[in-house]
C-alpha cells in the first residue's frame, strides 16, 4: 500500500521537513532503496550514504544534515523505522482460506478468518483464534489452543496440548511441546521419567526455524509474552522465561531453568539445570552457566564458566601476560639464587 | 486406566502403608497433583510439600514421615516413580490405523497393528514391525527396516536403508541417515567423498526433535541399544555409540568418533574427529574434545580443551587468583630491586 | 553401472597395473569391499589392510606395494577415489516424475526432466531448472528460482524468493530464507526490524539437514558457489560467505558477518555480528569470534575469544603450569621474607 510522508509522520509522531506528499511504499537500505522506499539514518557516520541514496524520505536523528530529502526527525530513528515498516508493509500471507487438502478434525474450532495451508493436519479439540494463519505441513496435535493472529510457517509441529497466546510467530520446522529429556537409571537401563506437563507460550512470542521447546515433565514449560527466540535454540522441560527476554541462535536452556524478564542470551549460550537468571541479565555469546548458579539482575556475564564480563576480560588479559609474569619470576629467581634457575 | 495402590505396590515390589484400595490414574508433581495422582518424595527436603500435596499416594524413601497418606516405600523412589508412570500411563497414540492419505509402496511390509498417520510416505521395500506407529508427514526412504513398537513423531525423515530395532522413539523433525559431511579438495573445488555406508539404531533408542544423524561414509554409523539422544544433536558419519550412553541437547559428535557404553555428554559438548571416549566417561556441558584424543573409562572431563574435572576447576581457581599472584610478584620485585618496578 | 578398471583409469588419468578388464561397480572401505568394489590407499599405514581386502582394484599412491591387485596409481588417491565415486555411482533418485499429489501453482515453470515427490508444494512463480529433483513435503515459497540439477531432500522449506544456482543440494529439514532475528526495543516491547532482503545461493552449494539460513534484513544473504555447510548450522541475515568455504556442524554465523573464500569453520564455531573472516582462514572447533573482529587471511584461530592457534596452545600450556609458577613464587617469598608466607 502506498502512503505519504505526511501520513507516516503523523503515525510515528515525528517532525516532517520537505514534501509531505512524497509517496512511500516500502523500506530499504541506503544502497537498495528506490525513490519510494523509506530509509533511516541514526548516526553522522551514515549521513553521507543516506544523502547518496535514491530514497526520497529519510527517518533521521535530530541534527542530521540532508539536502533535497523529505526528512522525518526523531530521537530514535531505528525504532521509528521498525514501526514504520510494521505500518507500511503487510506481512506476506502464509495461507489463504482453508486448503482442500488440510485435514481438520471435526472437533476443531476456528475463529473468523483462519487460514490453513495445504496438507496441514489439525487434530481433535484444537482451537485456533481469529485471523491465525497455518502453513503447509503444519501439525497441530490434539487440544492445541492458539490465540488470534498467530503465524505458523510451514512444517511446524505442535505436540498435543500446546497453548499459545495472540500474535505468536513460529518459523519453519519449529517443534513445540516435545518430550523432555529425562530418565532414571536402574536395573541396567534408562527408564523414561514421565513427561506429562504442558507448555504455555505468551502473546507476541516469536520462535525461530528448527527450534525445539519441550513441554514440562510434571509441571509446565512457560514462555512469557514478548519473548523472542532465534533459530535452532533448545529449551528443555520446565523452563520458565520471563517477558521480553531474547535468546539468540543455538542457545540451549536446560531443565528447570528460570529466566527473568528482559534477559538477553547471545548465540550458543548454554545454561545448565536449575539455574536462575534474574531480570535484565545479559549472557555473552557462548557463555556457559553451571548447574544451580544464579546470575544476578542486570549483570553481564561471559565465558565458561560464566563470570562477570569485567572479570572475564581481566582474566583474559592476565592469561595473555603470563609469559611476561613467568619471565619476571625467572629474573627474580636468577637474581636471588645466583643463576640456579628452574624451568 | 485406574489402578489401586495395592496393584501398583505389587507391580513395583514396594512396601505399602495405608489404604490398599486408593485409586491411581496418573502421576504428578506435588503442586499439580489431584487425589488420584501418584507423587514421589526422595529426600527429607521435599517431605513437607509431599505432605501438603492433594495426592493420596506417595512413593517415598524408607524414613519418610507422611501422615494420612498411602505410602509405598522403596529405596529408589524416583526410579519407582518412572516405572509406575510407564505402567499406569499408556503413551498417547501417534496414529490410528493406516490413514487413507498415507502413500505406501506396494513392496512395503507391515507387522500386525502398524499405524500410519496422514500424509506419511513409505517407500519401496520398507519393513515395519508390529505395533509401530508412524506420525504424519514421516518419510521412510526405501529399504528402511523398523522393529516392533517404534514410535515416530510427525515430520521424521529416514533416508534410504536405515535400520532400527524395537521400541525406538524418534521425535519430530529428526533426520536419520543423511549424507555425511565429507569432501576432498582438488582442482579448485570440493569433491563429495562417497557416502555409501549405512546406519543401525539399536533397541530402545530415543532421539530428540530436529536431531540429525548421518549414515556412514564407507562403513556404518552405529547407535547401540538404550542410547538416549536429546534435541538438536548432530552425529556425523561413522560414529559408534555404545549401549545406554546419554547425549544432552545440541551436542555434536564428529566423524569416526567412538563412544563406549554408558557415556554421558552434557549439553553442547563437541567431540572432534577420531576421538575415543571409553565406557562410563562423563563430558561436562560445552566440553570440547580435540581430534584424536582418548577420554579414559570413568573419567569426568570439562572445558575446552577437555581435561579432568579436578584439573579444570583447579585451573579456573588459579586463573581467578592471577591478580594476587601478580601483586605478590610485584611486591617481591620492589623488595629486591628497591622500587624499580615493571608493569 | 559396471565399468572396467581401464575405463576408470582413463577417466581419472591414472597409471594402470594388472587386469584392465577388472569390473567395477561400487566403492567401499577395505573391510566391506566386494571384489567389484574400488578401494583406495593413500599411506603405507593402510597398505596391509588394502592387501587383505576382497577388492580387486585399488587406487594407490605411487610407491604402494600390492600383490595380485589391479592398481591405479596416482599422487592423490583420496581425491581420485572421490572422483571415481562420482563417476561410477549415480546418486539415488529423490523423486520420479511429477507426483500426482504434488501441488504446483499454475504459474510455476519447470525445465526438462524436473521431478517432484509426493505432497510437495510449489507456489506461484517458482522456476525450477532442468533435471532438478524435489523431495516429498518440500515447500517452495513463491518466486523461488532453482537452477538445473538441484537435489532437495524431503522436508526442505524455502521461504519466498529464494534464488539458487545449479547443482545445489539441500538436505532434509533445511530451512532457507527465514526471517532474520532483528528487533528494536522501545515502548516496553521488541519491534520486529524489517526482514525484506533476499537470499542467493551459488552453484554446487551443499547444505546439511536441519540447517537454517535467514534471508537478509534490508540487503541480501549471499552464499557463494561451492560452499559446503553441514547439519544444524545457523546462518543469520546479511551474512556473506565466499566461494568454497566449509562450515562444520552446529556452527553459528551472526548477522552481517563476511566470510572470504576458502574459509574453514570447525564444528560449533560461533561468530558474532559484523565479523570479517578473510580468505582461507581456519577457525578451530568451538572457536568464538567476538563482535566486529577481523580474522586475517590464512590465519588459524582457536578458543573463546578466538586467538591465533599458537598463542592459544601457549596460553593453555601456561595455564597448566600455574601451580608450579605459584610454587616458585612462594619459595622466593619464603627465601626473602624469612618464612612470612602468604596464601
Amino acid at each position: 500500500m502506498t502512503r505519504t510522508a505526511e501520513e507516516l509522520s503523523r503515525h510515528l509522531g515525528t517532525e516532517l521537513e520537505g514534501d509531505p506528499r512524497a509517496p512511500l511504499c516500502g523500506v530499504a537500505s541506503h544502497e537498495s532503496a528506490t525513490p519510494e522506499d523509506l530509509i533511516y539514518v541514526d548516526s553522522p557516520r551514515f549521513e553521507e550514504s543516506a544523502q547518496r541514496s535514491a530514497a526520497r524520505c529519510v527517518l533521521a536523528f535530530a541534527e542530521a544534515n540532508l539536502r533535497g530529502k523529505t526528512v522525518l526527525r526523531t530521537a530514535k530513528p531505528k525504532l521509528a523505522f521498525a514501526k514504520a515498516a510494521a505500518w507500511l508493509l503487510e506481512p506476506a500471507r502464509i495461507a489463504e482460506g482453508i486448503h482442500s487438502t488440510a485435514i481438520v478434525a471435526s472437533t476443531a474450532r476456528f475463529g473468523v478468518g483462519v487460514s490453513i495451508g495445504p496438507y496441514a493436519v489439525i487434530e481433535e479439540d484444537v482451537e485456533i483464534g481469529a485471523g491465525t494463519q497455518i502453513g503447509a505441513f503444519c501439525f497441530l496435535g490434539r487440544g492445541a489452543i492458539l490465540g488470534d493472529g498467530c503465524r505458523l510457517f510451514p512444517h511446524v509441529t505442535l505436540y498435543p496440548a500446546v497453548r499459545m497466546g495472540r500474535g505468536v510467530i513460529l518459523h519453519a520446522g519449529a517443534v513445540i511441546g516435545g518430550d523432555g529429556f529425562g530418565y532414571v537409571y536402574g536395573e541396567g537401563r534408562h527408564w523414561k521419567f514421565p513427561q506429562v506437563g504442558k507448555i504455555e507460550i505468551g502473546d507476541d512470542v516469536e520462535i525461530g526455524s528448527n527450534t525445539a521447546i519441550d513441554r514440562g515433565s510434571l509441571d509446565n514449560t512457560v514462555i512469557a509474552a514478548g519473548v523472542k527466540i532465534d533459530n535452532l535454540v533448545q529449551i528443555a522441560h520446565n523452563v520458565r522465561i520471563g517477558e521480553n527476554s531474547v535468546l539468540a541462535g543455538q542457545t540451549g536452556i536446560s531443565g528447570s531453568v528460570s529466566l527473568g524478564r528482559g534477559v538477553v542470551c547471545g548465540g550458543q549460550v548454554g545454561i545448565a539445570d536449575h539455574v536462575t537468571v534474574e531480570d535484565g541479565a545479559i549472557l555473552g555469546a557462548q557463555a556457559g552457566v553451571f548447574m544451580g548458579k544464579t546470575i544476578r539482575a542486570g549483570q553481564t556475564v561471559m565465558g565458561h564458566p560464566a563470570r562477570p564480563a569485567a572479570r572475564f576480560k581481566e582474566q583474559q588479559g592476565w592469561l595473555a601476560r603470563l609469559p611476561q609474569l613467568a619471565e619476571r619470576l625467572k629474573k627474580l629467581e636468577r637474581a636471588m639464587m645466583g643463576g640456579e634457575v628452574k624451568e
